[in-house]
């Protein structure tokens, strides 16, 4: 859509909102993967603090609950030196019949800096992102199925750390990926820094044809998916799939589709198993898989506080 | 009531609680908009933070839930660095039988600076203040029907921030006057800052007339009530009054007391419009008024912050 | 069990873990009471702040609820200038199905430092420090029945204030002793520190002969249990037991074990009574002895904030 502004993006094309990958350069996904670089070593520190949010308020709305994403804000705010309220937005005004909007107007109006936002509605935290004072930064914590942008980033961070190059790697995405705004997302920011073979593994009632679309090959057989791959990225299965129209029970799903180590045998012997967490044991993963030597799931999670700090002083540090 | 101590005021009449507005002396009201009008650049600054309250504990008491008045207190009591505690009560030890004396002595004995209280018993803030040692402050964030001082507090910022001078104004307070703390917190506000045209507007079944008492003129006609202000305050019409047998219902409502644009013509052209907020579009004003140039609904957000911070600074600079 | 590692101590025998009083060396239990007289200071300051712990993270991580708990580690590790992240174990992913220690795991991950961990079953703050990485201090807040060791420091803290010497004191502890993780931990306490009378007092019901072995003297009576007493801890009768098959009513109850001033007549002179609060007024203690000038319960609650910020001090300046 040429012609049409990116809300992303001020007028020097800076990161002011993160909202999704799609339609982000490729200099910002690695200038945020390189800040990140940065921050990782904070973590490791005596004192885990940098002043660089300081007197900052972040605002954690999470209209849908996620203890575990609003964690990870809250920490790489506050390593930033942010103060952070955490908003319990299901008794909050809003369930007194306030407007999504008149609640963002309201706490724009306390000087906030930063809307961290989870919303169930698709398209939530861009709502917001157009509404919203000129001094507020939105960033996207997962709407719908339709982005999790810091968990595409935090993911694409994870290949790098260990791939180092992007241009010559295949990457398998198993599992539900029509329900998923992580593969979504991961998708996006695979394709934006130049992987060329992504592939989305599952059965037909989780991975239709048109995901080819988003430039994913299509595979229902986890043996064609899997080949050769450098990444494998396991999805959650939600429960409340299991028992549905989509799929007979989790036991047939683990054994078509759950990676145990004779399976992980048909990727490349170095490849990688990542998981956005938390894991199903024995229902997408073994234990022997999540707690083996290829295993980087944990490595995900720290880098994933050092990929939404930098986001973070990212977008306060530009201006609309 | 000559003789008897007010027990808001220490010794040499230093404010050490923020209980009512009621028997407040003039010269502390107009110290605390003073005090929030030095504040109010601290919203405005890269660091929006001093030093004032540091290494000070502050405990938000909410026995009655308001995620929305909690949220401006901790915003307040970070920004003046103080610590805050939000104490989860429905959760905690009063629901396993202990008094509120009780629980109120337990965090005495924590060290704690400052109580935020709210509690939908009138007077239980004042309950606190009587009962706490030396070192803590209680300040009242809403008790029952009776008050909600620093409603009350923000709102004459609000005016005067707009109109100056308290001397010639009229204003008019539209709405469910019965059952709302923030109408009788303005009425104090207003009279003890010297306003000499309070009026109270709105059904019969919900603005009795024995508010005369407290100074405010009586109106059962919105016309009557609102011509000539050069202030609206639009109060919230809670859910449950609507189907009661108090009003017909919404709809009715709104037809005779919702404020709209044409209705507004009664009042003076440069009149501003407030509303403590969540605003029920369509019940009790219009989105046209709402969103309009003469609605301050917002201001009154920014400069509600900067009025906590006013009214902590101040009764924990003092002793008891 | 000797050759058996103590999972609480390193190689040097420092402490690192602080998981039960039990098999802790006398010298570290005077430290931590020693450390704690230091910190008690800091709540009377008027920057109650020190900043041994800055830029640490600590993760209250409470299985089971416990506001009141939960706020003094809150402020305790506050006071010490950590960042403090209260996760909502009942909401997170706990509860999606992850594994206690894959929970664990994902805040290791995160760069956590301590851990504070409460769980209604025994044992698990040992599964937790067994498990978790170098660099994480597990803090038992409460264990099932099995150990609240803050509690029984912050309750040797107290008896050394206001008695100074173990070696001569007869300490009775009353209630229902065999629910009670307080109970435990007090023995033990005691024990370490050379108290040669502990005494364990209530119906046959609450205080099997059993107790004996933990090197404690039982008595059914409270007259023979509390007779020349120095000390006394009266435990809260849980609501739970009092229409159970344990105990006929709560008013019996009081009638035989509710400790009144006529029976404090028994103990000596000079005894103390303490209580873990919340207190049951009229059951296990009535009013005028709870507010006597015997009773020393709100100083137990100021003593456990130092004596809990001694522990979180030590902890973390420990390596594994």
């Amino acid at each position: 859509m040429p012609g049409l502004r990116n809300p992303q993006l001020n007028k020097n094309g800076e990161l002011i909102h993160l909202l999704s990958i799609e339609r982000l350069p490729r200099e910002i996904v690695t200038h945020i993967l390189d800040t990140a670089t940065n921050f990782l070593s904070v973590n490791d520190r005596e004192v885990k603090k940098v002043p660089l949010l300081r007197g900052k308020s972040v605002f954690n709305l999470f209209f849908e609950n996620s203890t575990r994403t609003r964690t990870t804000f809250d920490i790489a705010a506050k390593r930033l030196s942010a103060d952070v309220f955490n908003l319990d937005i299901a008794r909050s005004s809003t369930s007194k019949g306030e407007t999504l909007l008149d609640t963002v107007d309201n706490l724009s109006a306390m000087a906030a800096d930063i809307f961290v936002v989870r919303h169930s509605q698709s398209g939530a935290p861009y709502l917001i992102a157009q509404h919203v004072a000129p001094h507020v930064h939105v960033v996207n914590a997962g709407d719908g199925r339709h982005s999790h942008p810091t968990q595409g980033l935090l993911d694409a961070y994870t290949i790098r750390h260990y791939k180092q190059d992007f241009s010559r790697l295949t990457v398998a995405i198993v599992g539900d990926v029509l329900h998923s705004r992580v593969a979504r997302s991961d998708i996006h920011a695979l394709k934006v820094l130049g992987c060329p073979d992504v592939r989305v593994v599952g059965p037909r009632t989780l991975v239709p044809a048109d995901f080819a679309q988003m430039g994913a090959r299509v595979f229902h057989r986890l043996e064609d998916g899997i080949r050769d791959a450098d990444v494998i990225i396991m999805l959650r299965l939600q429960n409340e799939r299991m028992s549905g129209a989509l799929l007979p029970s989790s036991q047939e799903y683990f054994k078509t589709f759950g990676l145990t180590p004779e399976k992980l045998r048909w990727a490349r012997p170095d490849a990688i198993v990542m998981h956005p967490g938390p894991i199903n044991r024995g229902v997408e993963i073994d234990s022997a898989v999540a707690d083996g030597p290829q295993a980087v799931i944990l490595s995900q999670v720290g880098f994933g506080i050092a990929v939404r700090m930098a986001v973070m002083a990212i977008v306060a540090g530009n201006e609309a």
